[in-house]
Parts: structure tokens; C-alpha cells; sequence
């Protein structure tokens, strides 16, 4: 019998996005569950290997039709033996061995990777980075990472610590950051800097959108305010903007000139930012990269959206070449 | 017949060095020539290709015993095609297909690839980097580049420009940098910037040893002077190597978060400065790269020394797995 279904989770701090995928590629069942409704790992677990197997209740679908079942999360996982060594937004959840666990439980093959590695493998095979062999998929948020695909394949690192872009230093003498280091770039550009940066140009700017939009109430402010005011021309947010998108011009100076990739693919919550952080990240990697390898890479949105995360992990468990 | 031999040849601005090796570690023979004896690249490929037939009529081997002739060349070189785009030392040389002009005229195979990564290739298969599959070869001298293995292979990019560790920004407001960039890692530790910094140190310190040992004439001051008063434990030279061991932590802190490489391995002149260097370069990584990947990482000294360039390029020839 032909394995035609794949399930891949994205285990999140919020939600558990869950997604069965036909063909490597066609979305038919999605659930969501409320992470915060399960008061321990082992409860969350139970209900991951519930809820997967009513969904192929649901369908229809025998075991044996499934190639098997992909999970993304953030935090430090060890993909060769589905082991999660920590999550950075579920507590409890140190060294906990879920592949083995939900193989288990379910007599499925159960792949676990890292939330940014699988939104990189997704927008490699179905979004923005379609037949590109060398990318950089880089997601911004409250974090800022990405994952790399070189020579056609996911690049993990021997300790599965590949990626950190966010954790590149631009600034020698720059200002401490959460990881130990100094001048990282997700000092500058992580969402909470974002948010500093427009606190203070809306103080100043008491005639900007930005500062009316959140009607003077500055600690209102989120990215998604920014880019509001941004879009109805707000020169302070505009502002805000290219500053942000200066520094990652900058970082991602530094990595075109050690990877040369050929297109790198920006997501996360700020990334909807749009037209003005883009032009000033391809303006600052123009100016800053070095001319061959900056003229050869695209710089362009993610594609895939919510559904990335979900899509990518099912592809985990569709592809043996993703190990 | 089995095929036992391969020629390296590194293609530098002073000289050309070439290497017959047997079973693809054993030098057998070397030849030097002088750069600059030859007047136009078509006297100097002439001329590597009689000393090529020279080495195998001396040697007595028939080319069908040569598995090919490897070449490391100081510049761009596409090594699909065997093309080289530019070299940096070398006036007169672009677009040579030079692997293509040298098999016409020898009747072997020819591989042409960048200096660093044939560096990088010898130091994976007999040097530094024997049995790891991920690595940095980085190479300190005039330019600062790097050779990248990663998941066992190297690492070219898709235009052949990947490794530039030298152009990554360290200082988003730092000094123009001859590439085009600013605050490179590059113009902080590139020998003329090392000189610059001991110069000064120098002329502030009368009574150091890095100022007696050129009599008071900073201008003279090289590199290797500064290593010669650092070993004769100069604070003022010991000085110079802990700044420049800083600026380059704090680059290959950010390569470290975003590869997490297994070893890092240092060569070319300015890294005989040995244990002031080091020491600092690993006490900067130690504070400020990510725990985990700071911990897996070994940072060591290149091993092959001068012969690094000729194994390197026969290892192109010895093996089709490095294409």
C-alpha cells in the first residue's frame, strides 16, 4: 500500500497546530489546541497521540497509510533521535525523548525538529524558496533565527544549535544580550528593541500617527501598530523601519558574504512590516555586501504564513532525504 | 592500472609551488618557479604545463598512473568549469579557463579551485581537521577568508564565493573596508591593520621590546616582530595580539551561533603569533558565543604550514568526491 498521508505538528507556547497532509502537499484536517490547557508534559503528550489518532479516525486512514508524523518546536532538539533538549516557551519540558515516546504510543515513525529548521524545510519545498538549492530562511519575531538549507539540504549543525542569525554580533562594543554575547543583532532588531526604538520616536514625534494611533499611550505600541502607522505614511514609524531594517542589512551582509546564498526568505511577525523593511534591508545589503555575492541573492518574503509550521513538519515525516 | 598519483600546484603571486604525491598523501617530488619570471599568463600556463610533463618524465610516470592535476589559486574561480574569474595577486588573469586550456595541453584531468578551500580541503584530510565533518579553515595574512566543510563536503556556494569570514561587520558603524563594506572583521585584523595598532603601541611605549627590536623604526614593524617581542612576553606586543585575538572572537562567535561548527582551525602568517592569540580568541568565544555551541568547539592552529596549498589541490585530483 502506498503511504499517501503525512501529520505534522507545531507545537507552539500558545497553540498545538495539528495538520493531515495529503501528497506532501494537500492540506485536509486541521486542529488547534490551546497549549495551555494541559497542566504537564505527560498530559499534552497523551493528548498529542489522541488527537492524531482521531484524526485518522476522522479520515479514514489506517496506519499503514501514513508515512509518519512531523513535529516542530522551538527550543533545542536533537533531530537524529527526536530528543527535545529544552522548549523556549513550554516549561518542563527538559530532555524529554517525544519521538520515542509518540513512536510508542502511536507504532507510527515520529520525526521531531526545531520550529525554524521545519518552517525552512517548508518554505524550501512549497513557498518562497522553490528550487533554490542555497537559502537563508529567517523568521522575526521576539526572536530572531533561521534556518539554512546549502546544497539542497537542511543544515542542522553537529549539535543542532545551527542558525542562530539573531545571535550574530554587529556591534563589537554593542549592548549586552539574553544570550551571554554582546551587539547581537537581535538586540537591535528583536521585537522588545522594536518597540523601544518606536516608544521613543513617538514620544518625540507627538504629531506622528504612531503616537496617535496608540492615542499617546506610547507603551501600547507593537511592531503591528508600526507598521499601521507606517502604511499610512507615518515618517517617524517609516523611521523606525529603516533603523530596523539597517541592522539586518547589515547581518545579513556579513552571512551573503559567508554563505552566498541564492535567495533568503524573511518571515515572523515583523517581517509583515513589508515595503519599507525590505527596501531597507535590499538597500543596506547592497551597499554593504560584497558586489558578487550581493548581486546574485534575492531578498524576499516567506510565503507559506501561519500554515508554515505545520506544512514543514509534515514534510519531516513525507521525505526520508529531510533526515 | 591503478591510478597512485596526483600533482598539486599553488598558484601564488610570488610563486608557483607544485607537489607530486603518491597515494594521495606522499610528497614524492616538489618544484618552485617564480611568479613573476613570466611575463604574460600564457608564458606562465606554458610553463606549468612543461614542468607538469618534467615531474612526470623525472618520475617516470605515464599519465594514464595520474588520477589529474589540482590547482589553488588566490582569487575567483568557478571549480564546476575550471574557470578562473580573477586572481587577487596576479595581473592579466581574467576569465582564464585554465583547467580546460592545461587538459587540451597535458591530457589529463585539471581541478581549479579558490587557495583557501584547497587550504581547507588539506587540513580535513591531513591536517587540523581529520575526522570532523564540520569546519572553519580560517586564514589570517593580508586577507582574512575561510574554507567551510560542512556536513563532510566543502562548502563552495552557488557562485563560488562563499567563506569571505574576513567581510563579516563587526561594527555597524565601523571604517570603509576595501570591499565595499564597512566595520569588516577584515580591516580590524588584516596584517596592515595589525601594523597600524603596533605601530602605535610601539611609538607610546619606548621601552618595549617591539620598539627596540626595530630600533625605534615602527615603520619596520611586521607581524612576525610582534610575535618575536610577544614571545620575549612585550606587554605591548602581548597587548597587540589580545585586541586583534578579540576582534576575531567576537567574528567567529557570530559563525559559531550560526554553523556551529566542530573545530575552527587557524592558519596563514599571522597565526604563528600562536598562545597570546589564541588564548585570547578563545577567552573572547568562551564569553561571548552561545553556551552550547561555544562548548562543542575546538579553535586549534593550521598543521600543514607551507605545504598546505600543494596536498590541498591534489586532493581536488585524488578524489571526485570533492567536486
Amino acid at each position: 500500500m502506498t503511504r499517501l498521508y503525512s501529520i505534522g505538528i507545531d507545537l507552539g507556547g500558545t497553540n498545538v497546530k495539528f495538520a493531515l497532509i495529503k501528497n506532501s502537499k494537500k492540506v485536509v484536517d486541521k486542529r488547534v489546541l490551546a497549549t495551555k490547557d494541559y497542566k504537564t508534559k505527560e498530559e499534552l503528550i497523551s493528548q498529542l497521540a489522541l488527537t492524531v489518532s482521531d484524526i485518522l479516525r476522522v479520515n479514514k486512514i489506517k496506519r499503514s497509510g501514513l508515512t509518519g508524523l512531523g513535529i516542530g518546536a522551538a527550543g533545542l532538539v536533537d533531530f537524529n533521535r527526536g530528543f527535545i533538549h529544552s522548549l523556549t516557551n513550554i516549561k518542563g519540558w527538559d530532555n524529554v525523548p517525544l519521538g520515542k515516546i509518540l513512536s510508542g504510543k502511536l507504532k507510527v515513525k515520529v520525526f521531531v525538529d526545531n520550529d525554524v529548521n521545519v518552517v525552512t524545510l517548508g518554505e524550501h519545498k512549497y513557498g518562497a524558496g522553490r528550487g533554490f538549492d542555497n537559502l537563508v530562511c529567517l523568521t522575526l519575531g521576539t526572536g530572531v533565527g533561521a534556518g539554512l538549507i546549502l546544497n539542497g539540504s537542511l543544515y542542522r549543525g553537529p549539535s543542532f544549535t545551527a542558525g542562530e542569525v539573531g545571535h550574530i554580533p554587529i556591534n563589537v562594543r554593542g549592548p549586552k544580550c539574553n544570550c551571554g554575547g554582546r551587539g547581537c543583532l537581535e538586540r537591535y532588531v528583536g521585537n522588545r528593541y522594536i518597540i523601544q526604538m518606536a516608544k521613543k520616536l513617538a514620544a518625540d514625534n507627538k504629531q506622528s500617527k504612531m503616537y496617535k494611533l496608540v492615542e499617546g499611550k506610547v507603551n501600547k505600541l507593537t511592531p503591528k501598530i508600526v507598521s499601521e502607522a507606517a502604511r499610512l505614511k507615518d515618517k517617524a514609524a517609516i523611521q523606525v523601519w529603516q533603523k530596523i531594517g539597517q541592522y539586518i542589512g547589515v547581518a545579513l551582509s556579513g552571512l551573503i558574504n559567508l554563505l552566498n546564498p541564492e535567495i533568503i526568505i524573511i518571515g515572523g511577525g515583523v517581517s509583515l512590516a513589508g515595503k519599507p523593511l525590505f527596501d531597507s534591508i535590499r538597500k543596506t545589503v547592497s551597499k554593504r555586501a560584497m558586489p558578487n555575492p550581493a548581486s546574485k541573492v534575492k531578498i524576499v518574503p516567506a510565503k507559506l504564513g501561519e500554515d508554515a509550521g505545520v506544512i514543514g513538519a509534515s514534510i519531516l515525516a513525507a521525505s526520508e532525504k529531510n533526515k
